[in-house]
């Protein structure tokens, strides 16, 4: 393909979503009852362009590492959704305004107004503001903001300010609420002063079943239903270690205040993988065929500085320095970089940010964002979070279930271990059905917990608390020829709508001679429709070849779609480009008398002209990338239509 | 492909689920938390048998018939369900025994109740009861009913009860209600007379939005999402009728009682059509490709008469005879039966029933069910629908959309039409920003309506009455250009739980030579894997050769599996029989020294060989249905291995 040519990268957002909402890319749900914030619907071209991603995910990761892939279910019940932390600790911070009732994301308010602040300063002194980098919700909400003037700041508050905003996302709750004070931050529409920071759990509820006493939520993630089947899908795989589980499917988010399109919504599509390995070795077999792949990298420790310089490495060196953490985390930093450039992601608009220690969801331990450049600024896209061995421990412990590795050991271990004394007949009298969870969960207390216990005096375990007169822990010396460990977690974690959008925004120009002409470049393996029938006009003889000519390239499993409209033929194929269509074929006359047919492609708008066997087979090696267009128009040089 | 051999086809169920659970087709969510009932995850078999039969579901209906695919949210505003009738009327009804607090859903009850009466008659009288027509469930239940004994009814009561079954479907909630008084129907366990029944809505609630104001349910359906669509799509298809939209996704109904394992969840995958229509023309333009399609119907007449015989003839018969409404409805009824052919449902095991009225849902007006037989009896798996204009009128009225078509007419129409005649001043002082949607609300009402309104003096819509001194009707003669209607939908909707459960019952089968060797004898086209490759042995010479040949049938996309383990062959090939992967390679020491290899087929259990070239290409066309397994073994002759 041709791609976009050089220097038509430039465009306004506004120009874009026309062609989004006009080609039915995707548009609010429940349009016509005044829509949801936050829910979207995908028309026909958005849901073939989101097949087609979802279908290269699915080939470039679960197929070439032979993953497992499995499909749980969104409802979640409470318990589970208890243990694995997210009841307690999934939230944002919102803040009231006691006076309108209105509700704001604490961290996206403190960050508007703070940008606000620092654009004013900027307009004071004379400095330009970029357009690009502003989004159409803040200029509506900046028309809005009373306070916002051309203000001048000292030195030393534009750099707080400035070192604040790189620090955003790490802020705790009461943090936010102090900088609210700190920086008298109100509301923007009518200066009110606003409440103290709340958290806001952003899990959907519901019930199951007819009783009303069952409480679940709607997944936020697709991660726990994989860790919940671990055993099943270790089994699955022979026992073997380490192996990956991977899932596509819907996760859902109660959003305080969804903005920005497809980038923060309420109902999005994820696809995760769920890698899971000894914690004792996080080598990759396959490190080697990725090891060269240059990355930029954010790492925390310049955004601790205030700062956002990238650093350019191979993946091998940022392994090797420690910088990223092991081989496995970087190999799927680097498969992400792959996956995302072979779908149309621009490799210099493309960075991994390392999250800092506060910022780090609450089972994580450490993680990497591959972040997107849009006219949004930097949008997380990807998560790439090496998990530790949280969920599977605390799952493990609240159910007693065994989600562990056993491995034969070549040579026998021996440890020092803290071993249950049980009374059984009183321990069974006392705790009868439960005897055996509760055992379970004091073999699953860590080396830790049982020290402690064993110097306290007593266990307290899944909210019991067990005398020594029923279990004693005793330290003895254990020779083991199987070694028995929970594995870790490395989770690439993808939001397939927010990487949609951005494929939209960089596959996005305009033909410069004529600005009101889009274009999306998508490579051909990702175009909603491959190739456009163009008849050139009404004429029945050039309609009734239309049928033969679809069949066959349904039988190539390349996907057609007929214009035969009477709008001009430009006209048509201006359509087409806005809908991303790679390639057209035009069945003129000619056709009819001799079969032969004309070739189009999209970005360079040249045509080529040859019979149909040999159009198809062309088509079918260009729509797989087996063959570039320069190289077929080198091959039967450029048509040019008399008739067109 | 061979297929399951004849005289196979007897198995006992638990066989079957012995073998889903072992090869994780699917299994019960939440397991180690003790699991949700009508909740379940697929594991890799499974979820690679749901992609495979979503994949040619989307070939065969969506690409075959250039549907436009959409893809909606789960998430739906109270509003859109209050208006679609689902708030008020998606609902079950359910009984309690209000000494123990159990819940019962009423017309399961009666059925199960009946049931067995008429099993103890038959055993009263020596009647061998069949036991494939029962289901686990029942057979745990029946355990614990203590009335049922082998007892004789007299002629009467037992035909009265068998034609109460043969219309269990059809029954209002009070007429269950009294049926449960007639016949003495009680709490199975305790003998508890039970309260009157009450009406349970199957939706799952929960709000949108920190507020806590804003109700949503979880769809019950797909359909609503394309319905809101109407306009958009449309428009994409450069208004054009007829056309279909389509759409495959996750819906959720909270069943009072969930059982029969996939037959009745809570969530569960659903791919929808629906196929919008001109309510004066519903003939279907591919109708000659499909009308000698020979189906197998069960009309609503003989089910009125207490009768299930069925009425053997073409779908051109059925639509000339008038018992099926119209060619679209007969098309899609011969599409389902080709679609189900394809993926391994036992055309003998499948007819289609036509909903009697009382059982109708709330927005059908004729309606056919495509019902397959399994252990479980015959279960429900596609419903085709004639929907009318319900959805799009109610939507239409509620907004003031406009959700119809226009068309230009040939010849100008002559029509006496009821007009508005709208005091524009007034109306607007009165109704500020809501005057337009109500503006629209009048246009949108039926004739009927209009003449009501115009006789009684008072407009009253959308909650508002409207006096003559506003808008008075006019009865004009109006002459039209422009023809406006509102489509009829025909909606083929498919629970692909439902059918993938009937695919696993309908390929099962044991080797008649040793009973405890299960085989899922799947067209390869839905295998969860296409080819198993087969080290003979754990020598490195052999498993080098391995990742070659993996990579070969990646870049042909026929997806494969490689056994290394140490067990037997025999055991390794039994195990993917369980699998149902149809083909295997196996790799032996003459593959080293000629690049042969051999060429396995799990039914027959026949091999042939050949050089690795001819068998990747004979592969190739088997797989995709090219080439007959016994052409194949004709051609090559079969191999009888001298190692195994």
């Amino acid at each position: 393909m041709a791609g976009r040519p050089a220097g038509t990268g430039h465009f306004e957002r506004p120009q874009l979503d026309e062609v989004i909402k006009k080609r039915f890319f995707y548009g609010p749900s429940f349009d016509i009852y005044g829509s949801v914030s936050g829910l979207y619907d995908y028309g026909p071209a958005g849901c073939a362009l989101q097949a087609n991603i979802i279908d290269l995910w699915r080939k470039h990761f679960i197929i070439n590492d032979s993953m497992l892939e499995v499909d749980t279910t969104c409802l979640t019940p409470a318990e589970v959704l208890k243990t694995s932390g997210h009841v307690d600790k999934f939230a944002d911070w919102m803040t009231k305004d006691k006076t309108t009732g209105e509700i704001f994301r604490v961290d996206h308010l403190v960050e508007e107004v703070l940008e606000g602040r620092i654009r004013g300063h900027r307009e004071a002194t004379g400095v330009k503001v970029e357009a690009v980098e502003e989004s159409d919700e803040k200029k509506k909400r900046k028309k809005k903001v009373k306070s916002i003037a051309a203000v001048k700041l000292d030195e030393a508050t534009l750099e707080e300010y400035e070192s604040c905003l790189a620090k955003i996302d790490g802020y705790s709750g009461p943090e936010l609420g102090e900088l609210l004070v700190k920086y008298d931050i109100r509301n923007p529409a009518n200066n009110a002063v606003l409440e103290p920071p709340i958290q806001f759990n952003l899990m959907f509820d519901t019930q199951i079943g007819p009783t009303g006493q069952f409480k679940a939520y709607l997944r936020p993630e697709t991660a726990q239903g994989q860790f919940l089947n671990f055993a099943k899908l270790l089994e699955f795989n022979n026992s073997r270690m380490p192996f990956a589980s991977a899932s596509i499917g819907k996760s859902f988010r109660n959003e305080i205040a969804p903005r920005s399109g497809l980038l923060r919504v309420r109902e999005f599509l994820m696809a995760e993988v769920e890698h899971f390995v000894d914690p004792n070795d996080k080598s990759h077999d396959r490190f080697d065929e990725v090891k060269e792949t240059v990355l930029r990298f954010l790492p925390k420790q310049t955004q601790l500085d205030g700062k956002t310089d990238i650093l350019e490495m191979s993946v091998d060196e940022a392994v090797s320095s420690g910088m990223v953490d092991n081989q496995t985390l970087g190999y799927f930093l680097a498969r992400i970089f792959l996956f995302l450039q072979k779908i149309g992601i621009d490799p210099t608009r493309l960075r991994f940010r390392q999250h800092m220690n506060t910022e780090m969801a609450h089972y994580a331990c450490d993680c990497w964002d591959a972040e997107i450049h849009t006219t949004y600024g930097w949008i997380e896209c990807v998560g790439c979070a090496d998990r530790s061995a949280y969920d599977l421990s605390v799952h493990a412990k609240k159910t007693g279930a065994a989600l562990v590795v056993r491995e034969a050991l070549k040579e026998p271990l021996v440890e020092q271990k803290w071993i249950p004394q049980i009374n059984r007949k009183d321990f069974g009298m006392k705790f009868k059905k439960d005897a055996k969870s509760i055992e379970a969960a004091i073999e699953a207390m860590s080396i830790q917990e049982k020290e402690e216990a064993a110097s306290n005096g007593c266990i307290n375990v899944v909210g019991q608390s067990i005398s020594p007169d029923l279990v004693k822990l005793e330290l003895k010396e254990i020779v083991s020829n199987i070694r028995e460990y929970t594995p870790n977690v490395i989770e690439p974690s993808f939001g397939i709508g927010r990487i949609l959008y951005s494929v939209l925004e960089h596959a996005f120009w305009c033909r410069p001679n004529d600005v009101e002409r889009g274009v999306l470049s998508f490579s051909p393996v990702i175009a909603p429709t491959k190739v456009l029938l163009v008849p050139l006009s009404g004429n029945a003889q050039l309609l009734s070849l239309l049928p033969g000519l679809s069949a066959k390239l349904r039988a190539l499993e390349i996907s057609s779609k007929v214009d035969d409209s009477s709008a001009a033929i430009g006209r048509r194929y201006a359509r087409n480009d806005e809908l991303g269509t790679p390639f057209g074929i035009t069945i003129d006359f000619q056709t009819v008398e001799d079969g032969s047919l004309t070739l189009r492609e999209r970005d360079t708008t040249k045509q080529i002209r040859a019979m149909e066997s040999e159009i198809l087979a062309v088509l079918d090696d260009l729509v797989r990338g087996r063959v570039a267009w320069s190289d077929v128009l080198a091959k039967y040089g450029e048509f040019s239509s008399t008739e067109a």
